[in-house]
């Protein structure tokens, strides 16, 4: 006999934004069955992700920690956003321990479906940090690629590669059809039907990246989203999401399995209407540390467990998941190190609210931090006047002047302070010359002040680039006849400008 | 006997905002009453008004008729927003047919509760245009005054002032508490209460301004929200809407009243956090014909009708509510004047699409056209630079370059065309070189055209000021002693800035 919680389902969808959910005020409402899913389960309206960009935030998920302790970030230039793209020579360390390793000691079976981005370089795959399984990318699905100058991106079925996208795993660029999402949405039911059956607790993360540019969907969803190919790619997720939820109730397990829906970063905005969704009433988007780049929809479903329908306005993040999954699995967290992650479970199961700080980061700067309602930069930025005056803006539509600074601007000695929910848009700095502001601003000390002293850096891993570390030739290439040559090696200190 | 529809109850707030309702996305989520009657009924995300400012919006549901026919507008200068201060001269036509006259004809009982806003001399009041019963205020709840340059405002009980605001109904500015929801509220009960005792069938406009700058909220709601002041008022209200769903449905009626509740403009963003709301992902706010100065909030209830938990992408507006209400009750309307609310039935009964244009005004200029998901804007402006200068910023926060104009623009020969599906917060003007933009273009021309060759515009009634006309000595101030000696007549041509 299981125990309670014996699965976990992690659907970790890629830049989606707090406002992309009809729960969350998108005004098409066409997420069904995510709104279904708030209603009979907990909706998050203060969830965060660690990072205003992919990779560091899914390390954090992972790890349960903040990027700059478990060597998601870079040194190269300061407070830059930096990821794992093809060229990247670093990944997860083997000194981080991720949550499928933890959960092994309760013989969970792991698998990861989507999207890796912690290191493509063999010894960074996810079968090397414990997952059991796994079918997907290990980096963006950008291209299409020419494969002389970069190779397209491989795709992994378990420790080896099965295809490429655009050749084997097509993505039609211009009509932005693809099979993709329905290829993922049947690894996931197939993987809970097998557990369900050997009735062995599993831990399964679905990170489908039709929702990151370049957009796409499958011809039945094509079309058909008021919203244009975006809402197409969130149709065709929010169907997925629905199938795996009624295939949990089909197999009779839901009342065993959390499920936790949330995204990686905000809405790249930055990408104009046709590949980029919403944030809702934050301001900017993804690579910034504002509340669109980091404030994520989240939606907790237990049947049974979770109480239904209900909102909780805890202050949570992406590095909750790992402690959260440890503690409904009943494994303890690593006692070695510090776990940023807190434990929801007083959340889910009495709707508690916990204390606890919600730190913005850009690089290892921490920019912002929130406490209870107060959000505090200590630094501002949305992108360069060099990148802004090529047409690239991070906050289209939107200037909070002396807050969306396009230099970095330090506010150390005396921070813009906000309150959240009075202002969700951060454009009314609270005076400093009121009580409210002294009051804040000493509190908001102390906590950073503890948060820096306890802060031993991790050793930055995304910092060197090289084009010869590019998946010229994955494993498993030879049997595919699929192996390319690479260049000489070259390494370089990656550029990161935002 | 009564027939099925023998209720109508619309709720219309001031000013409250788009983004203000937990089921659009507000992420306090503090409205669980609407949001339940949202549950329980139809939500439109595509619902207008009729006007960015608060008297055009109200006289246009009463008529059923755009401003521009209705006289609710100013000729003094190109393209402003006119309303009725105490100063106003003018008021409702004696020409004009209002809903509760029309009732009439199947013996509906109406009453209004709360602020008239189409008039404040004797001929324009309630009771002179169809209502039976009043209670609350001929103007906006602006003060306190000092009674010798500027009366207070009168609260009318039917056709005699009971009294005036900040003298005997108390609103304290500094702390925001006022009683005046629950005195509205409970005026509302028992009227309802009344009328199903006596089987008598009703229309209840119940008008609350608590929402409107000066913002307050009773004793109760004070400090209650994490929205500030503002989101206090927005709980009251959501509370008194629950409170009058019930009460239909202890008195066993709810299966014959049909409940609407929408808003008069979009928040008033220029007034900062602590008076104002949202309008969640839409542009700017009151005052302008981008979205946020017109998308409201809106839901329809009626158990057993109209089918619960569905979402009308119908393009509708609160001229829509005349239309509708003389419909449900089988009253046909006036045949001697256009109409421009549509009959929403099959909307409500069928979740059935109509096919109609929206139009924006900003007095009796066209500024702007919905068709379908296309927005057309003929002419922008959000403020003067003059105003904008001195710190008025109708768009806080946000800034579309050639969008929300400082001068008045006209783009008549090359209307800006947004697709509000994919573009929601209007920043993404569509390229006037692609085949949409033509299409859509060849399309709003024809309706454009239709609807100027049939405009009859009103006598205009917002032209023309007087302190003279002032609440001096409103009818029954005699008897409480409160009659005020007005100065000398002194009309001028009233400047309206926006």
């Amino acid at each position: 006999i299981l125990e309670a919680c014996s699965y976990h389902i992690l659907c970790f969808c890629l830049q989606m934004g707090w406002g992309d959910l009809g729960v969350f005020g998108e005004p098409s409402k066409e997420t069904p069955n995510l709104d279904l899913m708030a209603a009979q389960g907990m909706l998050f309206p203060n969830f965060y992700t660690a990072n205003p960009l992919c990779s560091p935030s899914r390390a954090a998920l992972l790890t349960g920690r903040l990027p700059v302790r478990n060597g998601f970030y870079t040194t190269n230039a300061h407070a830059r956003n930096a990821y794992t793209p093809q060229e990247i020579v670093g990944g997860i360390s083997q000194d981080e321990i991720l949550l499928p390793e933890l959960l092994k000691k309760k013989d969970y079976v792991s698998k990861i479906i989507g999207k890796w981005h912690l290191g493509h370089r063999t010894q960074y795959l996810p079968l090397k940090h414990g997952f059991d399984e796994w079918f997907g990318s290990p980096n963006c699905h950008f291209g299409p690629y020419n494969n002389s100058v970069r190779p397209n991106i491989p795709v992994y079925n378990n420790s080896e590669m099965t295809g490429r996208y655009y050749e084997e795993f097509e993505i039609n660029v211009k009509t932005g059809e693809s099979n993709l999402t329905q290829i993922y949405l049947k690894e996931g039911l197939d993987f809970i039907s097998q557990q369900a059956v050997a009735q062995r607790p599993f831990f399964l993360y679905w990170v489908p990246d039709a929702t990151h540019s370049p957009v796409y969907a499958s011809e039945r969803f094509l079309g058909k989203s008021q919203r244009g190919r975006y809402g197409d790619a969130v149709m065709e997720l929010d169907g997925s999401i629905g199938q795996i939820l009624a295939h949990l109730v089909s197999l009779g397990i839901h009342n065993n399995t959390l499920v936790f829906f949330t995204s990686d970063n905000g809405a790249a905005v930055m990408s104009g209407p046709h590949q980029s969704g919403s944030n809702g009433p934050f301001l900017c988007g993804k690579e910034t540390t504002f509340e669109g780049g980091m404030r994520e929809p989240a939606i907790a479903w237990w049947p049974g467990r979770i109480p239904a329908g209900t909102v909780s306005y805890q202050l949570a993040s992406v590095m909750d998941l790992f402690s959260t999954s440890l503690s409904v699995a009943g494994v303890l967290p690593p006692d070695d190190r510090v776990i940023d992650g807190l434990d929801l479970s007083p959340v889910l199961f009495n709707n508690s609210l916990l204390d606890r700080p919600i730190f913005y980061y850009r690089g290892n700067q921490m920019m912002a931090v929130r406490i209870g309602q107060y959000k505090v930069h200590y630094w501002t930025w949305s992108n360069s006047w060099e990148e802004f005056n090529t047409g690239i803006n991070f906050c289209p539509g939107q200037e909070v002047p002396g807050v969306t600074t396009h230099t970095q601007e330090e506010h150390t000695m005396q921070p813009l302070i906000f309150h959240l929910g009075q202002d969700p848009g951060e454009r009314y700095p609270i005076s400093v010359q009121s009580e409210e502001y002294r009051d804040v601003h000493r509190q908001v000390t102390a906590v950073v002040e503890q948060h820096q002293k306890d802060l031993i850096p991790g050793m930055p891993q995304l910092n060197m680039c090289d084009l010869a570390v590019m998946n010229w030739s994955p494993p498993g290439c030879e049997q595919l006849g699929k192996c390319l040559k690479p260049p000489e090696s070259n390494p370089w200190k990656c550029v990161w400008p935002h």
